[in-house]
């Protein structure tokens, strides 16, 4: 009977060449053993359950059922075991997220062989896709140096950047995006909220704003949180501006629409988790807080939008175009003109 | 002397309340200790080595050199250790991310007090940063009921919401930002490049664009894109329209900024990591390609270009304003009209 080769310090705890002699073969099963070798996938064959009798130094250690796998020495090949993935269209990888092993050791060595014949195949960018579920494996494929790239609820997304020259793979998402709704009245009232928050502008009366969710249109976000904060029903008329500002809310860059609406209904109704009150307040009043007095940023914001309400000021319209692209109807906003200025 | 207590049963694989009797202390040091029993973090004494007896059913085994704890049972009283964190303005905590246990069950230990002080006091959204070199908290975290909230490279931010209620914090960011530069010269021709890849618009003339960088503004990221892709310098003039399409790239939503430039200079050299080949391409040439003609979208971003270039259209200038909100210097993005229209 062939010796049996023991897979690795990790696996038993002995130097794979220590075997001395191997006793009774009790049942045979198949499986996939860690190797810690770094760089030499042994072509296996099944697993056997063995009672083996090893050297350790001067001393000879018994050890019963222990299971092996039996190399077919002669006909060594390299088969590694890679990770089921699929090429991308810039010489890069992104593996299966979907069949990723579940045992760490199993994943561990998977990721070594298919990183392995990754660099040999002359592959770029790794892209690697952990679910919530797997997390133990996030300890692993950073230890094999991948990145963190991006991550929301339910996954977490690395990357491996294998040649050696700057890492030409896009950053993941980096901007939070904010929809403000200037809602006026014919009676140039213009709906605005007080927040439920510790922060120093609890006192202030606010345009309704928020984050638009995911694969929400920047239009319909405002609509929906001046529906949310108060209850009103708005039409988007028009992008008035935008805002750009950096090292935010965790050091992330925000953009912020703030978006001219039509008022469709006038009864307030709070949500009361997040707004202590809503109201309709006389423009001058609303522009006369200190608040905005003191801000030249959201003054002149403010100003636009009336400018807008006066038909002084022309921002830009959303249009919905195809597009061949990516084929997604999507929209495009610009300056609907000519204004009637 | 007082009964030791065993700490649970991942530390000795013992029951907590069979032990016997103890031996010899043999010496004192401090640890802090796994303690697995899930709610109740107990007030620990110095930690003593002794011989202790134990019973396991009918058997009694002797350990001998056992770490133990000895509580002080008399004076049983709630001293959590919690974790280093400071409290945010909605009610919420921020863990500090430079002060979590290195070992893995301490930090378990530490959280799972920390999440009981916090639920006892009311806090709503925990926040929990962990640094790349921790990535073995990941899981435990995970485990604790945190749910990925983002990351970049260097670190995963986690979150925790306690209230029983719909989760109010704010997602993570949410868009990548691209920037195009439609740059012109004098004898109307557009700069324009091949991209380096195995897409299927590598062979079509396009304009430079790229994602903005962490922090950058978005007519300085045009101006760069266009400099790092042919060596052409320019000036930014003005936004001429932005497109808003979602589940592209990691199913995340994209904003791509169309900006016009004014070029400053005419040589081009072209960075041939990314790029085939750059050009002065005439205008008509490069509307007439297939790649423009049947895309809606496209084509109409184009030819707003071109209105733009022939005064006939205006877009958004870039005005830096500072806000009292959050003291920053920022750019807002508004018609700078009256266009000579």
């Amino acid at each position: 009977m062939a010796p049996a080769a023991v897979l690795g310090r990790n696996f038993l705890g002995f130097r794979r060449h220590e075997l001395l002699k191997e006793h009774r073969v009790s049942r045979t099963e198949k499986f996939t053993p860690y190797d810690s070798s770094r760089d030499l996938p042994w072509k296996t064959s099944p697993l056997k359950t063995l009672n083996l009798t090893f050297s350790m130094g001067d001393d000879v250690i018994r050890r019963n059922r222990i299971h092996v796998v039996l190399p077919d020495i002669s006909t060594l090949s390299w088969e590694p075991e890679v990770l089921d993935a699929w090429d991308d269209e810039y010489g890069g990888v992104v593996i299966n997220p979907w069949s990723l092993p579940s045992s760490a050791n199993a994943f561990a060595s998977a990721l070594k062989t298919s990183l392995f014949d990754w660099k040999l195949k002359g592959k770029r960018g790794i892209w690697l896709k952990i679910l919530e579920e797997q997390a133990d494996l996030v300890p692993i494929a950073i230890q094999e140096g991948f990145k963190y790239h991006h991550a929301e609820t339910g996954f977490l997304m690395l990357t491996y950047w294998i040649p050696d020259e700057p890492c030409l793979l896009p950053a993941g998402p980096s901007h939070q995006i904010g929809v403000g709704g200037f809602a006026i009245n014919d009676k140039r009232e213009v709906l605005v909220v007080k927040e439920k928050c510790s922060c120093s502008s609890s006192d202030v009366w606010k345009l309704p704003t928020g984050y638009i969710n995911k694969s929400e249109d920047l239009f319909s976000g405002a609509v929906r949180e001046v529906k949310e904060e108060t209850g009103v029903d708005t039409a988007f008329l028009e992008m008035v501006a935008f805002r750009h500002v950096h090292l935010v809310a965790f050091e992330k860059s925000d953009l912020l629409f703030v978006c001219m609406l039509k008022p469709l209904s006038s009864d307030i109704a709070i949500d009361d988790k997040e707004i202590q009150a809503a109201k309709w307040m006389a423009y001058d009043e609303f522009i006369g807080q200190p608040y905005y007095q003191e801000d030249h940023m959201l003054k002149k914001a403010m100003e636009l939008c009336m400018e807008a309400y006066e038909d002084r000021y022309c921002g830009f319209i959303a249009h919905q175009l195809p597009s061949k692209l990516d084929g997604k109807l999507s929209y495009l906003y610009y300056y609907g003109g000519p204004c009637k200025i």
